[in-house]
């Protein structure tokens, strides 16, 4: 039993916490509105393929829930009360008394899940856990969990593909800190990556979870990126990215550290067309429902938010690589080119897309 | 059952937090060596009253284990190691696979559950769980522990007592931070909490476990106390008591909030006899082993650690009361009376007693 709980995913991709004005809590309006998109689609998968005859064999009295990478909220406790009132209208709708719910919420143990707990919303009508660790590993105890949801976490990779971190292999990004316009060598190395760690993912969610268990995946995806107009997905991280080589040139940072540092993130890239070939193949997990919506309805007010915004995502990431002392310069430069191009900013103009599936773990044999 | 979730006891008292020179987890070297005093007791309880077979019935392939008022570490980890090889060694015994082992952390919302999560034994064989609220409240579902540990932690009152808060009652314990040699209203004060907070207590646990789960808690006691001779129980606290009251007299604080400021810890009145009577009342739990064992292993090794070791315990609790900024002089002016009377820590010569019971949890009819 030892290994399961050393995991093999030692990288480590948490928000910005607390609650100041860079911290993840008060710069995810983005995150909330794919929440909210999401609402009707999740409620009527619990309506429709939470099976309360499977369910009350395994446990009459109790359900339990994860939500996987749920950062330090607020937006977790929005997602988890959605699902409460779908459980508990389904059984009432069945003249049943609710089962009591134990809510487990999980992220690596770097989150900071002090302000998670400090925020447990007072009056909620379920028990609440917190469980540190990745995701991609073990976390809960065999057939333990009846309902898994997880919103944006699956876009962190596990780790970054060693192609793109070994300058000895020639640090294949070099110049560059994520896939888009990428040498293909380097956008096949997320894919890769991508893939080993939805594999993984599977694996210890389908020992995790009962017989008929669901779970529910949100996710960003496009399904195409067309680089010749000037405005397209992933260009701020490109925006982003010629800030440390600017800093690079001057001699404020070493060139070395700028050339192996990678954003660790799959989502805009990964298609739900790409995505949905890896679950097709799964032996342990049937596919109940999938959608594709829009996430357009969030706009950016101003400079300000736009750039906080990716900060929380970020700043823990660029912190952890290049040491403390440069976030601070290097969002003011960031600052600076979104000014000198605010096009950048329009963010309902892209093709932003959400996709959610809704997978049932099979009855084992 | 919206109520539940809502605790009655709003305070919260939490050790420092971080591993800083007065953090708890650089300085509760006594808390260890009571744990380790009662390793053999709590082991040969697991071995005896921990039955597997009624433990079986409610959960074939899973142990779910709660350590109560757990702070940050790294004790807590100790005593669920032990814990934790007791059922391992039973199960070898009998020839039996261990079942999966799920242990929640449990301590107040406020306590640094970063630090606690960041210190997880990286080889450990147990999933873990933090869960955050006051354990005077329901914090789990219906029968889901299969054994509860508590050490130290419930010394901690849910709250004070009205008589000793409200100047409008007159303040009984003016002049004081604590019962001993007190007035017999604020020591009865204390005790009636101190009974009241165990019924709380023991009535959550008691729909929490399972039939025949056990609960082992760990407290510190004395039955006497001998206030004519110089060095006694408690002296530490009216030495720490005439601190703020200096203070006040040269008007650094305000002398209303000194009047009503005391220390919410009962541990060292409650002899283990007091607590007996509580819980031979109890309809829920049968005693099935009671110790009381020496606690004066360990030895102050200078000053600074009498001091900090005082300071990690108090320090929230003082910042929550007086505001912050008033807590390194309050405890240089200590420092400096610990110094004018150093046989205070002779921690050894007090007797000093710690007191051991196991619970077990009575078949519902």
């Amino acid at each position: 039993m030892e290994n399961e709980f050393d995991s093999v995913f030692p990288k480590s991709y948490v928000m910005k916490g607390g609650e100041g004005p860079h911290s993840y809590a008060q710069n995810s309006t983005g995150q909330k509105s794919a929440i909210e998109a999401a609402k009707h689609h999740l409620q009527n998968a619990i309506t429709k393929k939470f099976d309360l005859k499977a369910i009350s064999a395994s446990s009459e009295n109790l359900i339990c829930i994860a939500d996987l990478g749920c950062s330090m909220g607020p937006n977790t406790f929005i997602a988890i009360q959605n699902i409460v009132e779908a459980i508990q209208l389904k059984y009432q709708s069945q003249n049943q008394s609710t089962p009591e719910i134990l809510v487990f919420f999980n992220d690596q143990a770097s989150n900071d899940f002090n302000t998670l707990f400090q925020n447990f919303p007072p009056n909620r009508n379920y028990f609440a856990a917190g469980i540190p660790g990745s995701f991609y590993g073990r976390l809960f105890p065999k057939q333990s969990l009846h309902l898994v949801h997880t919103s944006a976490a699956l876009s962190w990779l596990s780790e970054l593909p060693k192609e793109l971190t070994d300058r000895s292999c020639g640090a294949l990004n070099k110049g560059r800190i994520f896939y888009t316009n990428a040498p293909s060598e380097a956008y096949d190395a997320y894919q890769r990556q991508f893939k080993m760690d939805w594999e993984a993912f599977l694996q210890a969610r389908a020992q995790e979870l009962v017989d008929n268990g669901i779970m529910a995946c949100l996710m960003n995806v496009i399904n195409d990126i067309d680089f010749k107009v000037d405005l397209y997905l992933g260009k701020d991280f490109e925006l982003l990215g010629s800030c440390p080589m600017d800093m690079a040139k001057l001699g404020l940072i070493q060139e070395e550290k700028v050339d192996t540092f990678n954003v660790p993130l799959c989502s805009l890239i990964s298609s739900n067309l790409d995505l949905m070939k890896i679950l097709e193949t799964s032996e342990d997990f049937s596919i109940e429902q999938s959608e594709v919506m829009d996430n357009n309805c969030f706009v950016i007010p101003n400079i300000e938010y736009f750039v906080s915004r990716l900060r929380a995502v970020l700043e823990v990431l660029i912190e952890n690589h290049f040491g403390v002392g440069i976030v601070d310069e290097l969002f003011e430069r960031f600052t600076e080119k979104v000014r000198e191009f605010p096009k950048i900013m329009d963010v309902p103009k892209l093709k932003f897309h959400l996709f959610f599936v809704v997978l049932k773990r099979k009855v084992k044999a």
